[in-house]
């Protein structure tokens, strides 16, 4: 587990980070910045953070950035971060897909390896001048495909790989949500509004929002490539500018087919991305919705369930899995609301002000101190043969 | 969500803080160290990390602690940091549960705020001992029980709270694991070694373990006190020195009935924590190995299946709540994979050496390509009425 | 699978049964008569169906029954069946539970076999009665704990005594439901009163209705007795005259241990009957609700899931499942409402008036015309390379 | 609860029931008399149960029926019901697909009224002409297209047709299965024989067999017609005759679309059928592996567990449950698998002879006794405040 390895990693000095989006009101980009922290690898010391000069500065202010390295725009923050001696190493690019071409290119170009939100941009041209770009830099560019980092698809893609499965025969791909399902970028939601804004996402909208996560995936496990697709595009919802479902018929390479769905007007479906391959000789179903097991049925055996971290993983997926098997990823979060709810709680004592009282949830000394009366008791009855005894506290 | 609550927290300073356990080959003190980093309110500054002195050094030295903040001894540590001006605010203690009395006492008493993992330690004599030094010394004291954390826990005390389930009659609580079902203390397996010794755990081995989870997550959602307990405890593996498996009938206030299973014997459970909770009005079913939902049975109504962040959930437990519903919480983890892998990456390149293959399955540009050929791709086929379009990449 | 089984059976001759109990507005009766149907090898003919004379007659003229086999008392149906020549080979008695013990004797004292419904009966001295009565008539005595004729459960219990699992240590058994969380006996519900009335169930109310299901099943997959049990019995509902929350500790033969809780007040649970056996060397998981999968969890191995007629069952569970594997044994009464449905149509055209509107969701030739236009169209579709095709129908 | 609804349903006489098909070897056959006998609406009394004379007449020997009634060929059959004055009501026609046309025909043509297996046939000429002999005929004719029989399926039409879902925009419909993935026709397997045989089940494979399902069960919940469809059908396993794997996209009146997946080459598929629809108020799931359950989302708003015979079922559903919810339809057969073992120790005590020693797992009065004891234990150790009892037996 990559917790023990957090450690050797820390042997290596921090990255030094920059961002361009992610200021006040963005979502992904404050998720860029709370997974750079994760593995203690990166600081976080510089950023264009808007595009509007007077938010980009108080975003930076907010986020406790040097003044001198909170920039105006991203030609000025690649110009000077590559000057510097303590210039960033590499920059996250977090605004709507429309400007990633040009923020990435004017980084790569500054020498500055880059890592990007996806899709890759809104048109085949940006897309191949982009790859010309990396190429021509020599930088690491990394795109933010975040559900090829999940230890079960890692796993699913070792297994396939070590033909486990046999050749490939289908793929079925999809990724439903509902929160378009009504006309909700007319309500002011800046999430809703990049997305269905042609001129900010590009010609696609569900299709490249979450269908490209989808055919990433099928692509990412199976290493087959596409031969030919077959689409059906539709927008359901009125006036909307761009696609909100997305049907597609697929042939792969070497014989295999596959069916992927997407769609953002489907209720009930919060973030239901799921892959199914199947071979000649088995099948694996992940889900990500419960995503730390993999389906594994070989041909006419017993299926197994295969847990992260459990009997039955390999090297792939336990590298990049940071807690035993049957704590679900969520282990972190939980742990991590106790440390800041305890760090109000120690502000507020600091400066002699009532703590949040939502933060008084947190466990203390009484709690500690009715776990071991309750051991006490718990000891005492059982020794006792039987009797039935009042805890202490 | 408080991605967003991030921002306007990071107004307060970061808070200074030290650790005492936690070296090398630890598990728990790993995990305090990423949570802590996690919200970005605390900056890792000082530690005691093992009762060996070289181990704690070497331990320091990998961590990136400034030497001078590498201590020997908790005792050396509680007095050197009290006397700085920019001593640590709080102190984590991951020890094994019996120095957790010593430990935490030494730093309320030097003025320092402690976060304690669970069990608060050994014998009711300590805890007592422990509430008169937090109670003496006016300092924050966090139990980190943190399963208490979770959003869906937190959600279901504030529906307790709020009379939904109208009067309390049952708890049903269970923690059950499988890695102790053979005897890998003998294996020298450093968790089950002082997990299963009394010297460093204390009289109760599961019970401590895992049974003070269960009872503290119940009593966390409930309010309700317990009248009296019977109890049938077990070591099932030969020779073992502690218990591991816990049966006990519980009677709570206010004629409220209960029952707490715990076991480190029951193969085929990895973690599975699971609380049910029945009123007069309703029941409640959580299980931490899908934590992101909570069941919501009233009485003669179709059950509802609550998801984090949707509908139906309210501000104690989307507070703590980080990424939209459906996102697991392993969303943030896959993520920060990718950026761990990007820090590979960027190392190698910055190196001049190859990188580790694993980190190779990072998407890049290629990947990028291959996203926008698709959506071109795609919208050509739909918007050509159906036909079959091979992708350009 | 006994749907072929059914074939040979039937070589045997059918059995002459009858019934006592199971008139008109009464449950089990009409469920006894049904299975009894199911595999063709009962045809049922003779009934006292009623302790009311007036209520057995028309009972039995509603079922068809004749009129000379329609019986006023038990007593007066044993001596007259047992004089015949064709009288019944086996009497179902599907009474209250305070009069299984008279009637199953007066059968057994007429040389006539028994099928029983379960509690046996009320009090322990009944029960050693009744063992005499069976040991010195020589006759079959059946008791329906009708949960141990589960594929699944046959399956648990050959896998047990194979020793897959090794020496059991833990048996966790609980049963609950939530109907009677209100005092539903005082609103006329039939099923509700006589189970919560002393006179009828005994003094056992949730205990003997469900828990000892719960326990027949421990019992049987495990073939563990019992050394000793610890109990709580609850009645939550004010003024209940019997149980309805059974909470228990167990300690099994050769050192196994156990917890049952049974409960008829936890809302959210219809019928939430579960098993969980834990041994030396792996764990079984059932669940009623889910009934065709058996998790099977061999330590430190990839779990399974063992599924009814599947991969890893064998023989004693195969002979008892009428179809194939992922087929839910709902098939077949899916497959039985058509029938039903198409009777009804049948008798309307016969009896020229018309059907009940709901039968009438039944498919017919419509549908059939519209799926044979579905296949020519998706042949079309699909052989002209990809083209839009409308079905005809 | 049709269990009671069968009561007053025996007020009319039972319809005497013919076969053609069915004999022995026949798995289809099987289930239809199984079901027919399920509410005791139908006798059997006449068959011609092959194509081949001597197996037609051996087959009708087993199943009991009188030799005068076991036909050498369907039209002899259809010839002699009609002249008898106690000829049959209604034939099942359960003949491999391409002899459904003439069998059919010749019945409705004799005054017969028909239930037929599906697919109707194996060609649109087929199709239309049967049409017109079922209006000809003014016979009914009924299709089997049983996954319609199942109460949530019921209930989901109804809801839809309420207005629940408001206008449907999506139809997600899928029917895997896994035991084609070989193969196996090649074996000896009769099933998979005539399957893949295009002479006996026409120009479809998988389409045909479960295609046809999935777009039935799309169609009945919907009520929407298809207007045009594009499809992709492959055979994967080298040498098949037919199709094993089907992919559509579908577009259907109203500009509602939908994609739909068939394969009989995916394994871990058992019996995989699974719809889903979402309108633009609320979305709709069911899985036939756990059918007993209709998740309802409602845009927005918590989503609900519907359970079979549960708070927010329905008339239409209701009407075709025969058991309470949470009781698994499996119960019923559970139940009879009961009353089957017990009708081999009972012909064994009359014939003198062991019992077949798989039956002997059935509970008795050994059983019976135990829960009696089990009972007085519990009683005695909760009422004595808490000892530890042996129970008796």
């Amino acid at each position: 587990m990559s917790i023990e390895g957090s450690k050797s990693n820390s042997r290596q000095r921090r990255l030094r980070l920059g961002m361009v989006g992610g200021g006040q009101g963005a979502f992904i980009g404050a998720v860029h910045r709370l997974v750079a922290r994760m593995d203690d690898r990166y600081d976080f010391v510089a950023g264009a953070l808007s595009s509007d000069p007077e938010r980009a500065k108080a975003s930076g202010a907010e986020l406790g950035l040097d003044p001198d390295r909170t920039y105006g725009s991203y030609e000025a923050m690649a110009t000077a971060e590559a000057a510097r001696n303590d210039g960033i190493d590499v920059v996250s690019v977090v605004t709507p897909n429309n400007t990633h071409h040009p923020v990435a290119k004017a980084f790569l170009e500054a020498g500055i390896h880059v890592i990007c939100d996806k899709p890759l941009c809104t048109t085949l041209e940006e897309a191949h001048d982009m790859r010309h770009a990396v190429e021509a830099s020599g930088k690491v560019f990394v795109l933010t495909h975040n559900y090829t980092g999940f230890p079960m698809i890692r796993q699913a893609r070792a297994m396939v790989e070590a033909g486990e499965l046999g050749r490939i025969r289908l793929i079925q791909a999809e990724y439903a949500q509902d929160w378009l399902a009504t006309k909700l970028e007319d309500s002011g939601n800046k999430q809703a509004g990049w997305r269905t804004d042609p001129k900010q996402s590009g010609p696609a909208g569900c299709l490249g929002d979450i269908g490209t996560h989808a055919y990433n995936l099928a692509r990412f496990v199976t290493g087959l490539g596409c031969d030919s697709l077959m689409a059906d595009l539709t927008s359901f919802v009125d006036g909307r500018a761009v696609d909100d479902n997305v049907s597609i018929l697929l042939r792969f390479e070497d014989g295999a087919k596959g069916m992927l769905w997407a769609s953002q007007v489907a209720p009930g479906n919060d973030n239901n991305l799921r892959l199914r391959i199947y071979g000649e000789k088995a099948g694996l179903h992940w889900d990500q919705e419960n995503p730390n097991y993999l389906r594994f049925a070989p041909l006419n055996q017993v299926p197994q369930m295969i847990t992260r971290g459990g009997a039955g993983t390999g090297e792939m997926a336990n590298r990049v899995s940071r807690i035993p098997p049957g704590h679900t990823e969520g282990f972190l979060e939980g742990f991590a609301n106790i440390y800041s709810d305890a760090a109000e709680l120690i502000h507020a004592a600091n400066d002699k002000r009532p703590a949040d009282p939502a933060a008084c949830w947190v466990p203390g000394i009484k709690e500690g101190l009715e776990g071991i009366a309750f051991i006490a008791a718990t000891i005492e009855s059982s020794h006792g043969g039987g009797v039935w005894v009042k805890p202490e506290a």
